[in-house]
C-alpha cells in the first residue's frame, strides 16, 4: 500500500513544525501525531503542538486534525532522564557537554515510532515521518541514520504491508532546518523547545542553546522570547 | 554492557508464562513487565500475569517484582481489532480462518518490545525477551523471524549499549511450549489465553483453540476449566 498519507510525529518544537509543512508542501494528506509520555515541559510542548497544527491547516489542504495521546507511564519506565524524572535538574550548556547525556529520554525515538506505526496503520497510511536532523547524531542514538534505516526495516515488515519512514532532516542541521522553514513560513514563533517547560524559554538549556545558535548560524531574526527578554 | 538481566514481556498467557520459567531456570536476573494497553482481555490477562510472576519468584531467586503499566491510549489509536474495539466482535474458529485477522492489533509487537527496550536502558539490562512462537508466524506479522531480527538491528542502535531481543520460541511451536512448560513446571492453570475476556476461557476463539490443540498435540492433560465445563 503505496500512497501519500503519512503520520507526522510533531513535538510542538521547531524541526517537526518544519517537516509537517516541508511535506504538507507536497499533496501529501497528514495524519499529525503527539504524545504526553510524560516528559517534564509536556504542556507547552503539546499546546505548541497544536498551535503549529491549527496554523498549518489554515495554509494547506491536506493536514488533518492532530491527535495527542497519553502515554504517562512512559516517563515512570524511562525515568533515568532529566526529561521524565523531576529528580534530575535539566542541565544548562551546549548539546556537546558530557552533561547533557542527562536529557535522552532511554528509546523516547523508538516508542513514538511504534505508535505512530501502529496508528499509521489503523488510518492506512504507508508511511510515518519524523523529524530528526543532522544535529541530533552525536547525543541522541535514536537520531542517528543507522537507527532509522534499522527502524523502516522492522515497520517495512511489521504488518501485513509494509510502512516506511522518513526522515528528510537527517542529514540537514538545525540552522538548515530554520532556512527551509522561513521559506516555508513555519511559524517559529509558535514553537516551543525548552526543557525546563517554563513559560518562556530559558535561553540556557541544551536545546534553547541550540535554537537561538541555529537562527544566528541561519542569518534569521529569532522571533523566541527568551526569559530575561520579557 | 552484556549481562545476564532481561526485561520479560509477559501477557499472562502461556507462551510468556513459559518463557518467564525458560530464562529463570538458568542464572538470569528477570525484570518482567506487563503491558495495559487497553486490551479487551486486560483484566483476566494482567492478573493472571501478576499470579504467574508470583509463582515463579517462588521457585527461582532471579525473578523480580512484576512491573505492570498502563498504555490504555494505545486501544484508541490500535482501534481496527476485535481485541482494541468494542465494536468488532471477536470471531470464533481457528487461526487459519481469514477472519482471525481481525484478532490482530496493528503493531503491537512493536511498541511493547519499544517499551521494554526503554525499561530495560533505565534498569541496566542488556536484553528484552519475547514469546513469539512458530504457530503465530502464519497470523501475525509481527512475530515472524525476519521482523524479530530486524527489531534487534534498531535495538542494537537505540542507545549508547547495545540492547539484544532474545526469542527462543520462535522456532518451536504452542505444542512444544506445553512440553517445555510443563517440564519447568510453569503453571498453566494460572494462565489466561481467552480473547473474550470472560471469567472462564470461551473455548471457541483462535486462541482458545489454539490452547485446547496445544495441550493435545503434546499429550499433557489441559488443565483450563473451559465455558459449559464449568
Amino acid at each position: 500500500m503505496i500512497n501519500n498519507r503519512f503520520v507526522v510525529l510533531v513535538s510542538g518544537g521547531m524541526d517537526s513544525a518544519t517537516l509537517l509543512y516541508h511535506l504538507a508542501a507536497t499533496d501529501a494528506v497528514l495524519f499529525p501525531l503527539a504524545v504526553n509520555y510524560g516528559q517534564r515541559h509536556r504542556y507547552h510542548e503539546l499546546l505548541a503542538a497544536e498551535n503549529v497544527v491549527e496554523r498549518a491547516q489554515k495554509k494547506f489542504e491536506g493536514v488533518g486534525n492532530i491527535r495527542v495521546i497519553d502515554v504517562p507511564s512512559f516517563a515512570e519506565l524511562a525515568d533515568t532522564s532529566s526529561q521524565t524524572s523531576d529528580a534530575i535538574a535539566v542541565p544548562e550548556g551546549h548539546y556537546e557537554d558530557a552533561s547533557m547525556k542527562q536529557t535522552v529520554v532511554p528509546n523516547r525515538n523508538m516508542v513514538l515510532i511504534a505508535l505512530a506505526t501502529a496508528y499509521a496503520i489503523a488510518r492506512k497510511c504507508s508511511q510515518v515521518a519524523y523529524a530528526a536532523h543532522a544535529g541530533d547524531h552525536a547525543i541522541y542514538p535514536d537520531c542517528r541514520p543507522a537507527f532509522a534505516r534499522a527502524m523502516e526495516e522492522a515497520m517495512l515488515l511489521c504488518d501485513y504491508d509494509p510502512i516506511g519512514l522518513r526522515a528528510p532532516f537527517l542529514g540537514i542541521t538545525k540552522a538548515g532546518i530554520v532556512a527551509l522553514g522561513t521559506k516555508l513560513e513555519v511559524p517559529f514563533d509558535l514553537t516551543y523547545s525548552c526543557y525546563k517547560g517554563r513559560p518562556f524559554h530559558c535561553g540556557k538549556c541544551g536545546t534553547c542553546t541550540e535554537r537561538r545558535e541555529a537562527f544566528a548560524l541561519a542569518g534569521v531574526a529569532d522571533p523566541t522570547v527568551y526569559e530575561g527578554d520579557a
